[in-house]
């Protein structure tokens, strides 16, 4: 069981929710599995089951053909990447670098090319699907880079993932990632704001929500999440603070392309608001308390 | 083939493109149908298949004994029912009028208690589902008023439509319908923006569909209006003007309950643009060229 002839030790940075899962699944195909993770309890339960624990990245690199990234901000990347102990300065010759963040596509450029100076394959492959398509092996992945780097790598994409797409050069896995959240930002507003209006004006929102999911008004965050908050459940599938960042890197994206993005800035204000309410902690429907408080 | 014993004549009032395709559906079932419309001419088709002809909404009223209107703006559904010739002053006792048109839903309110008041059952019951849904009998029929007349005239619904809510007291209809329409409002912006962003950035829009229309992101816009946009397609499923009306309507009722609704404002904001710039005859997914003139 092996990527290709003599590449078959991964190296996984970034045990969190979504990390853990994903790790596991190459654990289970039986690649060799290094993990480093900042909070090193977090990966107790993969190196029970045969991960080798590493205290740092440079020593992750050194072990590791494939190197798997799953951190927090742009900035936690850009350390992990380009920092003087970092992956770029480290990783075995040839090695493949995959940083699956969501994070900045500028970033994933810069990657790329101090990857590919010292003879490395980046790629960004940023996720959508969420805890439990980690979980299930289902996620989506937008992949940027190379041709032949992510022709290489798709066996370990494939445990992960069952929509894995190649949306071109470095950076595009994070562009397209990037036209995903734009597009959940001014949903989310449409789905709390009929829901507001639902019970403002005496409605079930129940009820009408069996009138208006099947047609045109028809979204997963309607049929998925308005009834989390029709059942005041707020708890994260998504986290509030989790998507302020992504929608920071989308407005800044979108601000260097001269690209005006209205309904995301205001997504982006409600959300902010709401984290000021003290909802950062709480999944992406709670925005719904930014209408009705 | 009849509503109930002695309920056999329906009068339809507005042969628009909706309105024709309704009332077709009533004159195969076997309903004697009397029609009146604005532009005679929009009804020929239908007094060919043996639909009678009335000169004057009154004359239908006299005529009818379930009446039904789709008509265009609620200053047409004010006139039609409240007007001196209208048909709350001009129905025959215990005649059931069902306003079908998206309106107002104070208006409706106000139709239903004139209606009451002269022993008339009246109905507000909006639909969803466009040209299509009319045309193939499969609308979203979304309703208010009384359970009683509810019950009395579904025989008729459910040759329009397949789902028919009843949504509480006069006006639920039209305040569902509006819930519809806020939700599908904000949801255009994300669709738009984020092809926008797509094509700022470099993306293939159609790639970039794959990796997103399945998850988090998806909604029936996006997957039935973007690749009307990628292929530069703005012709109307559902015209800008209207829409423009729809939100109008919604924006004065949530100012009326109090409700502040950011989302919808600023897409109502952005289709008046879109109007200004000659888009008002095309479909609601000429949004795009919001962003993107």
């Amino acid at each position: 069981m092996s990527l290709k002839p003599g590449v078959s030790t991964v190296g996984f940075i970034g045990i969190g929710v979504m990390g853990k899962s994903m790790a596991g699944h190459l654990l289970k195909a039986g690649y060799k599995l290094h993990v480093y993770t900042r909070t090193q309890e977090k990966a107790e339960e993969l190196v029970a089951e045969g991960a080798v624990w590493q205290d740092t990245p440079a020593g992750l690199a050194a072990a590791s053909d494939v190197i798997i990234t799953m951190v927090g901000y742009p900035k936690d990347v850009e350390q992990i990447y380009l920092g003087e102990q970092g992956l770029i300065a480290q990783a075995k010759p040839g090695a493949y670098l995959i940083d699956m963040t969501t994070s900045s596509p500028l970033l994933a450029r810069r990657i790329y090319e101090a990857a590919a100076a010292r003879g490395l394959h980046a790629l960004d492959a940023p996720v959508s699907g969420g805890d439990v398509g980690a979980r299930e092996g289902r996620l989506s992945i937008m992949a940027g880079g190379d041709e032949e780097a992510f022709e290489a790598v798709r066996p370990l994409l494939e445990l992960m993932g069952t929509n894995i797409v190649l949306q071109g050069k470095a950076g595009s896995g994070q562009h397209t990632k990037m036209c995903n959240q734009i597009a959940i930002a001014s949903n989310m507003m449409g789905v709390c704001e009929a829901l507001a209006y639902a019970k403002a004006s005496g409605l079930d929102p129940q009820t009408v929500l069996k009138s208006i999911e099947t047609g045109a008004a028809g979204s997963w965050s309607l049929s998925n999440l308005a009834p989390r908050i029709i059942d005041g459940n707020f708890e994260p599938g998504f986290y509030v603070k989790h998507f302020i960042k992504d929608m920071g890197i989308a407005l800044e994206a979108a601000k260097d392309m001269g690209l005006d993005l209205p309904g995301l800035a205001l997504a982006e204000s409600l959300y902010q608001r709401l984290a000021d309410m003290g909802y950062a902690e709480k999944g992406t429907q709670a925005l719904y308390k930014a209408y009705r408080p």
